[in-house]
């Protein structure tokens, strides 16, 4: 039997990045995607607790079903793998999201989100992330690379708990030099917002920011970015700071 | 000059815990509160990148004010830290969240979405969680630890780039052992979906689910908390899996 892959991401259904990811996964096995039937970004590991959520089939053909689901990319595995996968997906996959989620875009991710659900569920799971915001950025240069990536996940497998945050880089030349597996930058948003009043008086805020890291030494995911490679981060669901806990023992108990 | 305490949660700015722990603050310090208009648990590190978000001033005294926003508990971090703090706050507190945010909760919290992204601003930042979903539940018995978790970070910080989060129980008996500094248990929900049909004749999904935890082990938060002792994990927001960066690079480079 082929092997399964759900894929989600959290552009929304109808993203080419998504479009990109699920005709490479074709190629080998059958596919299952759920997305969010809006766009989602800023999502992170948020789901829906109160109200219900909609399921829409897209499209189907040999090998492949695509739904949408007006939630979160979290709801989306959720639900996806509960109800709307034959069988236990050997893989699930997120993206290709439009833009960076390397360093503490990790955070906020829906695609990384998405990821982190199912590595909870016990599933190996890979985020993949192009850094360009445009709806119409090119995912031809990095295909191999993801398909390399899928491939090895599917023969070496994944530590336990362990899932893949891979961003790539979209050099001016086309040309990605290589992978690196590489930790987290430490970086900061500097969020500017764009102040105004509503009709009743009351400020309002709209969102903007620069990106500052400063932290792109050798090793890590900033610092292959900036030179050319693909980064990969196994990333953890466990968020205790083990190198803290005994300073943190001797001050508060 | 007095500290500045910049208080927020996800249950939104009428909560009870909310308003426990901005009473405990107010013995310490001067406080700005900002918290959701609106419930927002299960919001994790959302933010709000697609609309302008909304600010009211619900109430003011001496040493004390109370907004809300309509955004998410991340927003909520942002906004407050921006503009409505009249200096940088000594500590960002969350909370006190009715239920539980040990263990994987961490991950769905929008209490501690938004002690992870003051942390990120390089603030030091405590999440504070009893074990008591009711909109009543009783706060007081853990009056004084909050007190004294609080009164420990001031007099002593935190390390950089850690933040806690504090989950308190809620024994029979009232009586609350001491504080357990820990890691965080590994767990995961079973989800229950509550299936429906919509008026268009597509499917609807509600969740529910229940909470499986087998970590319960010596160190652990569960084990603090099954013992009737408050937990304390220092958190990070470094998601690598540092342990797993050669296994990963052998298979993936």
């Amino acid at each position: 039997m082929r092997p399964l892959f759900l894929i989600t991401n959290d552009d929304g259904y109808n993203a080419k990045g998504l479009k990109s990811l699920t005709s490479i996964a074709r190629q080998l096995g059958d596919v299952v995607v759920m997305a969010p039937s809006a766009n989602a970004s800023g999502q992170a590991h948020s789901f829906t607790p109160h109200r219900a959520l909609k399921v829409s089939l897209i499209s189907q053909e040999e090998g492949l079903k695509v739904y949408s689901c007006d939630g979160t990319p979290v709801d989306c595995v959720k639900i996806c793998e509960q109800f709307f996968c034959p069988r236990r997906p050997a893989l699930v996959l997120s993206g290709i999201n439009h833009g960076s989620n390397s360093s503490i875009n990790v955070l906020y991710s829906g695609t990384m989100g998405a990821v982190l659900e199912a590595s909870l569920a016990g599933l190996p799971a890979i985020g993949f992330s192009l850094l360009d915001h445009g709806a119409d950025a090119d995912f031809g240069p990095s295909g191999q690379y993801v398909r390399d990536i899928i491939c090895a996940a599917m023969s070496k497998g994944l530590p336990e708990g362990v899932s893949l945050n891979v961003n790539i880089p979209a050099p001016s030349d086309g040309v990605i030099r290589g992978v690196r597996v590489c930790r987290q930058s430490s970086a900061r948003w500097l969020d500017s917002y764009e102040r105004c009043i509503d009709s009743d008086g009351r400020p309002c805020f709209r969102i903007g920011g620069t990106f500052q890291c400063d932290d792109n030494g050798d090793g890590t995911d900033q610092w292959a970015l900036e030179n050319g490679f693909i980064s990969v981060v196994p990333t953890t669901t466990d968020f205790t700071a083990y190198d803290s806990i005994e300073t943190v023992r001797r001050m508060y108990e």
